[in-house]
């Protein structure tokens, strides 16, 4: 026998079906059960000392004490990193942590936000591609409250929907300015669509505007590092000369590093490579990958902390915004 | 408006609170609904072409169409490369997958057994480090297949549970004869505690027992890259003079690379290096690291044709086990 029983201990020394016990102990209508049985499943549960799982009683409360953590890439390394840090927090406070991926499709987006809907989940934290804000209404309108993790401040408007942020078009901003302020000229972007990338080559597009300097923005369907190799062959085609490839994401910069090794290209003596995400994989490559550090472990904590407090009633209110730092991280391939 | 109307469209369209329109429209009791109010619901759902969603269906019908993925540790590129394969055939035949993260200790492994018998899922796919076969028997009593990934053939006896597994052992002696046929007779391994580590470590120990070569054996708590630089850091003061290091996973196998770079020592040309998983970041480090295959993708959607098979009743009868192929892939660090 385990260290703590079981409603199948309980069920095999009182002679009955374990469906019985569950019945008898979980709450359950017993109507069907002899009052002679009900007593000997009670008086073996007290003798054994069977504690009640919290999860038939949270059945009672109509709470799941679990939270949904909706992303759209768990193979990027960055959203495990974030996961990990809801559930730091998430276990501190007894709730548990499910992850679903959507791989930022609209479709699949507004699939799990119908499925959280269902009874599942007490609270939901997501990043989100293409939702709308209108689409978290009938969440919150039972009373599931949302955070969501963002690449820019949002206006929630009323909704009780709270934001996490990294000002990703500021930290765009820093990475072009800091290569410029290493003497490059031929500064090329490449970048995925949709999510966070857009800003980001925003950040890139103005720097580079007031420097008078030409951009070159390779545009790939994913982010992936395949994609990032592609973007570099792209760029290396077109003449564009570049000392510098700042990418939106670090699989696509590890992606760039693989295609100009592959030509012999030297990383950084004849191109430098800047990243975003710092997963990982950033420190393993060779040379290590420079990159923007959003310390994902902390964002998922901190989403963890405003979601259960919202559940626990002492946050309440419209939804607030709240900037997360990013940090600059100098490796080896600038 | 988006694309498929919701039940607050109907909301907004009827002038009724979208809790009434979910009772009508959800099959709930509509006793508290007057009928001209239930009439007009029905119709404004009909003029917009309102599709109920498959979720109140399947609570009325006990199903969640939903399918667990309980793994040891999601920030281990293994997994989510596991959990993508599952929700590639998952999302085939309409189901959704919801990945947790249990650490791989005791207590979260038998807490989301305990958890997914709430109704919450319909099936199960588990990397499991520390529960018995008879800790299944609550799930699959009340009808919740499991289907198990191993790294050995286990014996599920008369249980339906279905397990799908590499042979971590034969695999782990194909590396180290590899490693004795590249000429090297100075072999230390490492490995972390619990998991498939411990039969990984037995096919080196055979392997180098018949050669009459003498093991050495870091044990760290941990499977990172942390665990594995401590690990080389311990073989190096030992004196046991290695020419090649087997490392029980990926992550181990890199940790075991920074610390030999650290301290100047060439790759392979002094320390040859072998990892196991082959996780995408095995491709990145340099040199590219020597590893074993297991194909987690293709484990996983294995794993999720099997439990679906069980739950559409396309399977039926006691526990099989397929062995899954593993693969030597030769890189640059051997």
């Amino acid at each position: 026998m385990s260290s703590r029983p079981t409603q199948k201990d309980v069920a095999i020394r009182a002679g009955v079906s374990q469906a019985t016990v569950s019945m008898v102990l979980g709450g359950a209508s017993t109507a069907s059960v002899s009052a002679e049985t009900v007593q000997r499943i009670r008086a073996v549960a007290e003798e054994l000392g069977y504690v009640p799982n919290r999860f038939a009683q949270a059945l009672k409360t109509r709470r799941t004490m679990t939270i949904a953590c909706i992303v759209p890439d768990i193979t990027n390394p960055f959203y495990p990193g974030l996961i990990r840090g809801v559930q730091k927090i998430a276990q501190e406070r007894d709730y548990d942590v499910i992850a679903v991926n959507t791989d930022g499709v609209p479709a699949r987006e507004r699939h799990f936000l119908d499925w959280a809907r269902q009874g599942r989940v007490d609270g939901v934290i997501g990043v989100f591609f293409t939702v709308r804000v209108q689409d978290f209404v009938p969440l919150l309108d039972i009373g599931i409250p949302v955070v969501r993790i963002e690449s820019a401040k949002k206006r929630g408007g009323d909704l009780a929907i709270d934001d996490i942020f990294v000002d990703s078009h500021a930290a765009a901003i820093a990475v072009t300015e800091h290569l410029i302020a290493k003497g490059h000229r031929r500064i090329a972007m490449v970048a995925g669509t949709g999510g966070p990338q857009g800003v980001r080559v925003e950040g890139y597009r103005e720097v580079l505007g007031r420097a008078g300097i030409e951009p070159l923005v390779i545009i790939e369907n994913d982010f992936s590092e395949m994609a990032g190799s592609r973007a570099a062959e792209a760029i290396l085609a077109t003449g564009y000369g570049p000392t510098a490839i700042f990418a939106a994401n670090d699989l696509m910069a590890i992606g760039v590093m693989q295609a100009l090794r592959e030509r012999g290209i030297d990383i950084p003596d004849q191109i430098a490579v800047f990243g975003f995400d710092d997963i990982s994989a950033a420190r393993l490559v060779t040379p290590p990958l420079s990159t923007v550090a959003q310390f994902q472990d902390r964002m998922g904590e901190k989403a963890a902390e405003i979601l259960i407090d919202r559940l626990s009633g002492s946050r309440s209110g419209g939804g607030t915004t709240e900037e997360m730092p990013f940090q600059l991280i100098e490796r080896g391939t600038v």
